[in-house]
């Protein structure tokens, strides 16, 4: 057996991936599993990493003309009931306050007093309380449209938790809008998808296919639901947003009516939209390598860690004063919408506890900067999308004017890899047998696209494989022959992997 | 009886201030109440203002060298009950989950299925979950100090709501920081409390008092409540936020333990401080008049609305370009560390209806221009800390010259109007004979400062009357004599006030 490479994360990616993600997020020091059973605690570097998120997203959405509002975190049960198919899809993953006050127990603790007349569910997600203030706020055409989004905490039971990918309290946002007309409900809801698929891929640098859910991977009570769908580096697909096109199933539970121009009564039309920090376990899994967390630039809490290395005072002086000079000058200049964030790493801790750091936790350039470097005006640089960690000494001042540009290159490389991952994971697929082949190989995954038609026969064929329809593809070209799963004519290729 | 003056909002102030405050809301469009016990809804004019506070707010936090982090929702009932006056503080607040999962009830409902081993309480406060992540986190002196502030939603159970007063979900943040020693600790305390009060000033406009409580109002479990008071325009008085030193009381409960220099074992020092939406029931009482809100522009989610007036098509194109093309100048501007922010308001309304709109949103400069206006190259401005609403007209280049000065002319003026108001609401008080009569009067309120020292007998001696002792001031003069309530020699003046 051939001597291993030595790397940060242990197992590495190709030995054990669900333990090597496990580790990645605790040395990048991301996240934790709390006491509290299913709920995470999402610590200082995970959490700005998703302040990023919010505020591009909160852009995007405010520039298409949307608002933010808050409604309460708690559901009156009969509140849940109103649209059947939704509270089926919810019914095991509710939390249910049942009672309110504390009073002592036998025991000298504490126990809960008071029983509530109706249990009230902490919100899985908020159609149905939001729906009740819009049956208020909607009486008339002018009325329309209601364009709202909501950044909020939501709660659904887990038995099997993973951070920031399957965990019983999340945070994300819902937007929820309601229309006069269907086509622009439909509008909408393909709005904000797209916003959706710019974000994860100009800012998260994860492609993204696009595509609408076949009928049962649908949001429970939607129309349609749309998603886009990326893939992690172990051929796994992630669902990492969605928008549903929710017809009138909401409104009439909720009896949002308007009056039109021609004094007529009319039921609304309604959309919902959501991303969460999900999302975060899909950047993990699209850019990490055996060394850590990757951070595409424009989604990196810090762009560049200076790491000063001195020996004694004298030299310590000079070269924080360096340092500090150097650091002032990159925070003058942009990179995207924001500042060039530095920061200057002068704990007690060796050079190279320092870098290992810097490198666990994805910042995309780091400078260590030493008396030589000093003496010779320039910075020993290493890019993080460099898995071998290779420095070059560069002189500060071609360092400053090309810092924007390198940062630039780091993005779209990592997008680049990325896709072109993807691309390789890909397979056209024209028979049900290659398909059984494609996901019978040991360790194999990825995505195959099919000619196949969105029926129950795809469910009970692919569900023995544990794979599923990720989605039909919005841009679709013409099936090479007919549905693999039932022989009968499609116009469609459907999108299929095993997910998390 | 003189004929009323006809005001957007009834009832007036004069006539039922709780009333006319519910009517203020309504009337902006800020929050309503939902069909949830206690629970309210933040409109988007209201949400729009939380976003501005919280914006500049994290900024001072990050300033200050704090980060973000989340925390669960849901706290086990064993680990509230470690800090005994802590948890007796909120246990008849507390919202308790003791199931998950629904499961058909016999009459066609839902009912809760699964009971939980350990009740969940919804997080009231977060120091008792915090604190279980900081006892892991927290081995070396080298890990400290830990500067955390956490944006989330709390529960409190209340009987009597009021929005953004009082109400049993809220936004907030919490800052929780541990520290090595005291003296640090109690920096970081007084730290955030300058934080807090210079972000009331100079971004709400509502002037305060830092001080320190008295032993009956501290936080359960602190050592030390610092706060910042205010005075509305009722007489009332409103703790506007909070800042604890926690001493070493939930570090010993939690277990947040380091090893020293020394390699001493050693109990940390641990702070916590928080402001709510609460500070929007703040903003609304100190500025708000008989035509609904009036917003210092620091915290406005606009700073001008243009509206424009026209009665035929040739006008209206005409018309609009001129408006369009003043708002790109606008928005050029800056104001405060934010760009000047405009809206054009184009509705199918008349103008004097969208004016009113402005008026009762608290928009802090309307422009209403029409054919006349643009043939003399002019707008017809109104402002909304002039309460009579008059209009004058500008020339269109003196106004883009200017607006940025009548902005912060608005902020200091609306600053200066609440500090007069509270300094002629403020009454130094030499006997309890005049403490009295001061709080007898009907309809009386203020603030009165008295000689007077921290014990029991104040509590007793003032809660008859329905006053509390709001703070013990940390700007000090010399007493005028003994404490009024004990008739024993005091060094400190107590503020007192009727309060929300």
């Amino acid at each position: 057996m051939a001597k291993k490479p030595k790397h940060a994360i242990s197992p590495l990616r190709s030995e054990n991936y669900p333990e090597w993600y496990q580790q990645v997020i605790k040395a990048a020091d991301l996240a934790e599993h709390s006491v509290v059973r299913g709920c995470m605690v999402i610590k200082p570097w995970g959490y700005a990493i998703w302040e990023l998120v919010q505020r591009e997203l909160d852009d995007q959405f405010k520039a298409t003309g949307h608002m933010n509002a808050y409604f309460p975190l708690l559901i009156p049960l009969s509140h849940l009931e109103k649209e059947a198919e939704h509270v089926d899809g919810f019914a095991k993953e509710c939390a249910v306050v049942t009672h309110h006050r504390l009073v002592p127990d036998e025991k000298g603790g504490l126990k809960p007093a008071s029983p509530l007349d109706e249990p009230l569910v902490i919100r899985p997600t908020s159609e149905t309380i939001i729906g009740e203030s819009y049956a208020k706020w909607v009486q008339s055409y002018r009325d329309l449209p209601i364009l709202i989004n909501q950044w909020a905490n939501v709660f659904r039971w887990e038995m099997r938790t993973r951070l920031f990918l399957r965990t019983s309290e999340f945070l994300w946002q819902e937007g929820h809008t309601v229309h006069a007309t269907k086509d622009e409900a439909i509008n909408e809801t393909l709005k904000m998808l797209d916003v959706y698929a710019d974000f994860a891929e100009n800012h998260m640098a994860m492609p993204v296919i696009k595509g609408e859910k076949t009928s049962d991977e649908r949001f429970p009570g939607a129309v349609n639901t749309y998603t886009i769908e990326a893939l992690m580096q172990d051929g796994k697909a992630l669902q990492a947003g969605t928008s549903h096109f929710l017809g009138q199933n909401f409104a009439k539970a909720a009896g949002i009516k308007f009056v039109d121009q021609n004094e007529t009564e009319q039921i609304a039309w309604t959309t919902s939209w959501g991303v969460s920090t999900r999302l975060i376990g899909g950047l993990i899994m699209t850019h990490s390598d055996d060394d850590g967390l990757v951070l595409p630039p424009q989604i990196a809490p810090r762009h560049v860690a200076i790491i000063p290395i001195y020996r004694n005072d004298e030299d310590k002086t000079k070269v924080l004063e360096f340092c500090e000079q150097l650091r002032k000058e990159l925070q003058d200049k942009s990179f995207g919408n924001r500042r060039v964030l530095v920061e200057l790493d002068d704990r007690d801790f060796s050079g190279g506890v320092r870098t290992w750091q810097h490198i666990k936790k994805g910042v995309p350039i780091r400078l260590e900067i030493g008396p030589r470097d000093i003496a010779n005006d320039s910075v020993f640089m290493g890019r993080r999308d460099d898995s071998t960690h290779k420095k070059n000494s560069v002189k500060r001042d071609e360092f400053l004017a090309t810092v924007t540009g390198i940062l630039g290159e780091i993005q779209t490389n990592l997008f680049q890899r990325a896709k072109s991952f993807r691309n390789e994971s890909t397979q056209e697929i024209t028979t049900f047998k290659d398909f059984e082949e494609f996901f019978s190989e040991k360790n194999s995954g990825g995505f195959a696209l099919a000619p196949a038609l969105d029926c129950q026969e795809i469910v009970e064929k692919t569900k023995p494989m544990k794979v599923t329809a990720r989605c039909i593809p919005l841009e679709q070209s013409q099936p090479t022959g007919p549905c693999i799963f039932t022989g009968k004519e499609t116009k469609t290729n459907i999108l299929f992997a095993r997910a998390y």
